[in-house]
């Protein structure tokens, strides 16, 4: 790269929205440390305060990404005395963040975490650090002085792995041969991500092309799984593998959201036809 | 350009919206096949899967943009059989999308269609393309190797420009002195688009500094045809000729889209005053 | 910077929202003039129209951005008399966009207005400018223009500093030992920024730890003043400093504007507790 920067690009994914000047703000942090970086913005749309939902879509994002710095910032506890953290993974990336699980899914995978330390030097922040947005004053630019080189160990001591703050995982509970999953995500266009993965159903006998007795907040459907929306006819329900591996539940050129009342959080069951109580 | 590249800018249209991480992550592979890249969002904000409104924004907007690389995703079809394309303009840029007519009003704009050809070579794609998400996993790689320089033809077969998908123009129709047109686009400040333009107008004896009879769905209303929205007093309705050449229903400092109930698709026609039955 | 311009920034803010394609086309055109300008977007997300709002984001965030050109197009009065404009700041920084109090507050906080002129120059616009659409047409290629060197004196004449248009500004009222304030910004967390300081409130004897009679629109709460919201437990209110050192009213991991039913222009009054009538 032209750059000469250590890392040349810095990835950036927040619940800040773009209505406020928040992102524009970081950016402008960066650029004002490391004029040429190249920034990616991944989403700033997480649901406000949410880190499970950030921790996700960070963890399913960051192997699309250049090797780089990924900023990530969904803080509820900005302010308090959570940590703020540098971690690095094992193909060589820095993870900078709260210290309060949103990062370490991802880490895992980049490789794992190789080390991980406090951002705590001063020199390395805004002048005076607000209480209220870190993301501008201690995370975009240590991002930013990570990009131009400076060694992680220079922003503070190091965290031991075991005491670094990590999110309960969620994995769908098999129950008298079905599965109890919850929606883990809604996109645009109204298809519910489910935490199942095709192995998990083939586990209780589902294979593509079988009909799969589908029941979201207790309404129950019976749904093809095939392969792609077009494999139903337009407004038709199904069940496809989506393009992270895991289930999701869609309507071809519909909203499946819409549908099925679904939502983020909507507990679905997923078994054989005709097998509900 | 310090890139190198036989294309150094990549534009990015599509209905992925910015809540999720579609947009980013396709951002994200492009910079990892050409990290030298710049990638202009046009916009995400087409409505899901809807292609003429995709391919009439694509087509406004490509005038405008550096000659490079032009990328489009609106794609109902994803992972149906239909083709994935690369379309050559007439004046040196490479179009990339869906053969499902998103390409073409723009490829028109820019010196009409020179050739077209499949995305086919598996060396040029991800690893293992997913059925619901070409975006990723076909499209972006297409653009960026095309960026680095990479021949149209390496991607696949020719095809033929009497085979590619075209979408039914929508022209206004012109009965007993009235243009029956339809609102094409409503933008964030309310204004209604039409598909009618100033010479379509003058057409039926109407000029800039006459009064026009408006029917929006069915309610009569009648508003000067004037230069720019503060010709008329605030909160007061005017026609105007947009920055695109057709002409809009405004209110000056107010939404005409509420002011008349218009949406996307509605029903407008245009007379000379006192003429409706 | 590679660039050799004498701007490599342009930051650009607006009222445009992402929905529509004028943000994108505005970079197009930018990039076309001067290719190799890095823009950083501070937000889009201003309320349509809103000048106040949009004069009040751009004063807070230039100090964040790197010295450049700064574009602000928040413009009601598009294609009336009101005046295209280059405004130079103390800090050689250039802002540009219309005579209507937009630039104002932010060239303030950039060393003051150094001098100002009209864009006026045909051969640095569009060939044919819209009347609708000046950010495309006007602003945009004047932003690109400053960047790659061009003179201010070459878009047009001086005009006075005094000649200017300026906004009213919103300062609290104090009256009989209470501050009357409003909503100045509700952000995507929910948090009531107000247009009272620190200062403001210390002077009605009011200091870090206090409880504050809280009334928004004629609803009275009692409301501590503390740090950072994790002060409070979650779902409490509290009074903070933001990160402009403006006061805040906010909810621990909840929404202030949910809570309190509070929006953009709502009347809030501060005062000791058990103070009102």
């Amino acid at each position: 790269m032209v750059s000469g920067y250590r890392y040349p690009f810095i990835t950036f994914l927040s619940d800040y929205g773009l209505t406020d000047e928040f992102v524009g703000v970081c950016h402008g942090v960066m650029h004002r440390i490391a004029p040429q970086a190249r920034i990616i913005d991944i989403t700033h749309g997480i649901k406000p305060q949410n880190v499970p939902e950030g921790a996700a879509v960070l963890a399913r994002s960051l192997p699309y990404m250049p090797k780089g710095v990924h900023l990530a910032v969904v803080d509820p506890g900005v302010g308090s005395g959570r940590l703020c953290l540098i971690v690095q993974a094992g193909d060589g990336s820095c993870l900078v963040g709260p210290d309060n699980g949103l990062l370490i899914p991802a880490a895992s995978r980049l490789g794992g975490i190789a080390s991980s330390c406090k951002i705590e030097n001063r020199q390395l922040m805004a002048a005076r650090p607000s209480r209220t947005f870190h993301g501008r004053d201690i995370f975009a630019p240590a991002a930013a002085h990570l990009a131009l080189g400076v060694a992680p160990e220079e922003f503070g001591d190091e965290v031991a792995v075991s005491d670094l703050v990590t999110l309960t995982a969620s994995a769908p509970r098999l129950h008298e041969g079905h599965l109890h999953a919850v929606v883990t995500h809604v996109d645009r266009f109204g298809n519910l991500q489910t935490n199942v993965s095709v192995n998990e159903l083939a586990g209780i006998g589902l294979d593509l092309g079988s009909v799969i007795e589908v029941r979201v907040e207790g309404h129950c459907t019976l749904v093809p799984y095939r392969e792609t929306f077009a494999s139903v006819t337009v407004g038709e329900p199904v069940v496809i593998e989506d393009s992270y591996g895991l289930l999701s539940l869609a309507v071809n050129q519909g909203s499946a959201a819409d549908r099925f009342q679904g939502s983020l959080g909507a507990r679905i069951v997923l078994g054989p036809p005709g097998s509900s109580a």
